[in-house]
């Protein structure tokens, strides 16, 4: 098989490397490059916009009000843009005109870098955004946006990409609101990327969407903003975190080769080979090892990227099952046995990414394992495995290796360094220097956890006046096939409880691979009304009764995985 | 099928029974009905009698150092147990007499009721025990009990059924220590059990072992002492928990029969039919789905028998597996469909136990489901579900159904009280008034957990003057077959942990039913040392990584279930 592998001999020679800049992008519509290289438009439609009629009235209803800044400006829109002595434009001119202004410079404004606007990320420290070339203090307009506390996704950075999802936002209105607030310009910066030379390892790695907010560029390791992550049970492609642990492989479909080893035969499948199997589909929810590992750090530093409560996304895969590919092959079972997965990633010193599972997970039916080709019905993405990444459903997300092009049935585990010596559960008072990575298991199936998506921490939030409840929206899971029997909500440090409504396939428990989406709606009471804050709780109940644990301190690992406490947001009711 | 049901029309008819005394046997070596329903002596051999040799030195040391009671007692012993006049009998005159007077009444003492003595079971209220017919006040000897705390597990109650276990107190030297601490004699009290009589549903219930402590009589529902559970891997049968929701039926195994439905026919097996299968054997744990009930009920009151930790047990079940038998019967796989189990015992209204589990479990040869004649390489006893029992490894007891006489293949789970309205978890704001058993999943796989069997509450611990250290045993299991693969222990409140040493079966994941049992050293403090106070926490991580929460409050439910927060024990150190 012939795999155009990224070449490490750049890093190996110690050269410098510039980092590209993905977390800001200026474009009103994003692209991604398809698994078959052509470019193609985002689906953006997949993103429904919840009550956007209402939505509209409302924005309706702040414009009539007179948002001061907005009314000033729109009464003074000449002076702002149009060179003075020109003939008073038409409404078309003026329209055409408007949607120009993000992308220009005001001189009379101050320049700000990146960094700057960054800082001001919360109302305490005023909430800037970007579009364009404008920078924007939106504080005064945050507890007014129809769009309730989402605005503060975007809080410290760019506003486009979420434009580019909730089209609602591409009117003369809001365009005008929202140069209504400009405070400045955004310092522009033409980054050449000395990899994309060919020969370094990153030269080839693919687009990415701008709402992905990277852990780690080199390898790209990034999760989508947490408050989209609950609003669609199937997480559309190019949202969906990314964990990459070496460069991405170019890989031409026709060229793609299994090699499959450790049966009665050995076999090499092609791309078509595979297709020709039986097609299976299963709805999975994959984790990262260490999603939420930016709360167990507030504990006590860890070593790994800080992820939010993104890196995880559910999805529907379909390919080949893996058992029946096995059976062919003549493996029969055999409980002590593994199956060892290799990746056409290489580390610098040409080693494949490897893990490997339980050959009784592989062969069982019910294991649901597959050779997948296909993401909520579209083909893999280059950064989700293309062409064939082996979904394991219901365990840690580093066993579903991607490019995967080597399948081996063995005695042992991978000897993988992500085997061996990375995700795996430690005790707390195990440090740096008593670990013993041979001690511990190799992360297979995950615990229960869960997370709250809306409102996020810091959000200022509304109320419903006629009942006194606030909603609270959010996802969960637990590995192994085990199905979500139960999330509770507590808003006053557990002194009463809230069960919330789920949403999930009707699958039988042992085989529930997908994630639950939930919703609760919690009483505020008179005294959290005056007090103003509120700390927000979930925790889920998986069909084991496997609970959460309450707090981080006790589950501290030095790796900072499996961080599945209790999550807890504070917010502001207003 | 005929069965010799226990009626109930004695208490139909509102008779008023008066409950027989299981607590309280002096026998020197106790006795169980066995199956065959012949009298059979215990193999009290199988509990070992760790350090038994360094224990006899002890007991010398002891004695050497004149403990001023005993001493005074030797020195006087003819005043005691002689007639005055006699002549000073011969050594072994003597000790045939020493063997006599536990069950000898001193008219200069005072005499005790068992109510009385109940009282005085810690040192605060001084620690008394009976043996025979002697009352004594051992609270100046417990800390140098050779046994350490396990002296307490008889605190305010009798020492025969112990002593019967642990042979090395059948000396001499140990019968004249106890005299030393004679304080009085224990009320006798002959109890004639008016449900002996023919037609009370309690009139057969099996002969039990004493030291299984009941949590309630009738039906009979016991746990054996904590301290003696983690003393061997495989639970005697004898010492296995007891949990009967019903009167014990009596069943003839020439009689039996099995009737199985549901699949392409209907079967009848006998006893003979199901011994004839090929022969399967596991290791699987038992649990109440209510063990540790007595822990939560602390946070607020819950329905429910008070089950300490004992309400766990670990041996080899040997049957026919059913997955062999439902193929045989022509069942298919269908993830939507359960299996129904019905016992021979019946409720007042003459409906059978019964419980379901899915028929995936039952199908999965890996799920390990058997129709068990055997417990422990003998024949089931008739508390455990003679002649068989159907085990559901990895699945809450309540499933386990004793006395099998039915199995139906079906679209619904089990109709009965057990599967419908009992045996589910709810949030900890659910209470008698809000609750919808309908609206919950009937317990299934049990979730992770812990205990710490030695030391016990309130024990006075010896610091290992050499390291420092205490040693600290007990139990940890989960549900579903995910092995134990980490128990962590902290006598500091977490601030450090220390990670026990496993004692488990060479079992691969996913397959795991039996318990672990572990041992730990934990370091005590100058400071705890002075303080004297020392709380010990377990908590166990399971192969998914679940671990068990911290404290009951935010687990806690209605009807006490799924009790598997940190095990907390306050010891003092001596």
């Amino acid at each position: 098989m012939r795999l155009v592998r990224p070449s490490w001999s750049g890093l190996v020679r110690g050269r410098q490397h510039q980092h590209s800049q993905y977390h800001r992008r200026f474009l009103l519509t994003t692209a991604s490059r398809g698994s078959n290289g052509e470019r193609e438009e985002q689906q953006h439609s997949k993103w429904s916009s919840p009550g956007s009629r209402s939505e509209q009235l409302l924005y309706a209803a702040c414009w009539a009000g007179g948002l001061t800044l907005g009314y000033h400006w729109l009464s003074d829109r000449n002076n702002l843009v149009l060179l003075e002595g020109q003939r008073v434009p038409s409404e078309e001119e003026l329209e055409a005109t408007a949607r120009q202004w993000h992308v220009t410079i005001r001189k009379e404004l101050p320049n700000y870098r990146a960094e700057q606007v960054e800082q001001h990320n919360c109302a305490e420290k005023r909430i800037w955004v970007t579009y364009g070339l404008g920078v924007y203090d939106v504080t005064d307009f945050a507890d007014n946006h129809p769009g309730g506390d989402k605005i503060l996704m975007a809080a410290g950075s760019a506003i486009d990409p979420f434009w580019a999802i909730y089209q609602q936002h591409n009117t003369l209105e809001v365009l005008e609101l929202l140069e209504g607030f400009r405070i400045g310009n955004l310092e522009g910066q033409v980054v050449t990327n000395a990899d994309d030379e060919l020969g370094s390892p990153w030269s080839q790695e693919p687009q990415r969407h701008a709402l992905l907010k990277p852990a780690s560029k080199r390898p790209f390791n990034a999760e989508p903003p947490i408050g989209l992550l609950a609003e669609q049970f199937y997480t559309p492609n190019d949202l969906f975190y990314v964990r990459n642990h070496l460069p991405v492989p170019v890989i031409n479909p026709e060229d793609y080769e299994l090699e499959i080893e450790g049966g009665a035969k050995e076999t090499t499948l092609t791309l078509e080979g595979i297709k020709a199997l039986p097609k299976h589909s299963v709805t999975a929810a994959i984790m990262c090892g260490g999603n939420r590992r930016s709360e167990m750090t507030k504990v006590k530093a860890v070593k790994g990227l800080s992820w939010g409560a993104g890196a995880v996304g559910n999805a529907k895969w379909s390919g080949a099952r893996l058992c029946d590919v096995l059976r062919e092959q003549g493996v029969q079972p055999d409980e002590s046995k593994h199956v060892i997965f290799e990746g056409a990633d290489l580390d610098p010193t040409s080693h494949p990414y490897g893990a490997s599972i339980p050959l009784a997970k592989a062969l069982d039916p019910r294991g649901d394992v597959i050779l997948a080709y296909e993401m909520n019905d579209e083909p893999l993405s280059r950064d989700h495995g293309f062409p064939i990444r082996v979904i394991v459903p219901g365990t840690v997300g580093a066993r579903n290796v991607k490019w995967l092009t080597r399948i081996v049935v063995a005695d042992k585990e991978s000897d993988s360094h992500w085997q061996q010596n990375d995700y795996k559960g430690f005790s707390p008072s195990t440090d740096w220097d008593t670990v013993d990575f041979s001690k511990s298991d190799a992360i297979q199936a995950m615990p229960v956890t869960s997370a709250i998506c809306t409102p996020q921490p810091g959000a200022r939030v509304k109320v419903d006046d006629d009942e006194g409840h606030i909603t609270v929206r959010g996802y969960a899971w637990s590995g192994g096939g085990r199905k979500i029997v139960r999330v509770d909500l507590t808003n006053d440090e557990g002194v009463s409880w809230h069960v919330a409504e789920l949403e999930q396939e009707e699958i039988p428990d042992g085989r529930h691979y997908g994630w639950s989406l939930w919703t609760a709606r919690l009483p505020v009471s008179e005294a959290q009304r005056k007090a103003g804050d509120v700390e927000i709780w979930a925790k889920a109940v998986d069909s084991a009764y496997n609970v959460q644990p309450e707090k981080f301190e006790h589950i501290w690992n030095l790796r900072g995985v499996l961080a599945n406490a209790y999550h807890k947001v504070k917010v502001k009711i207003v």
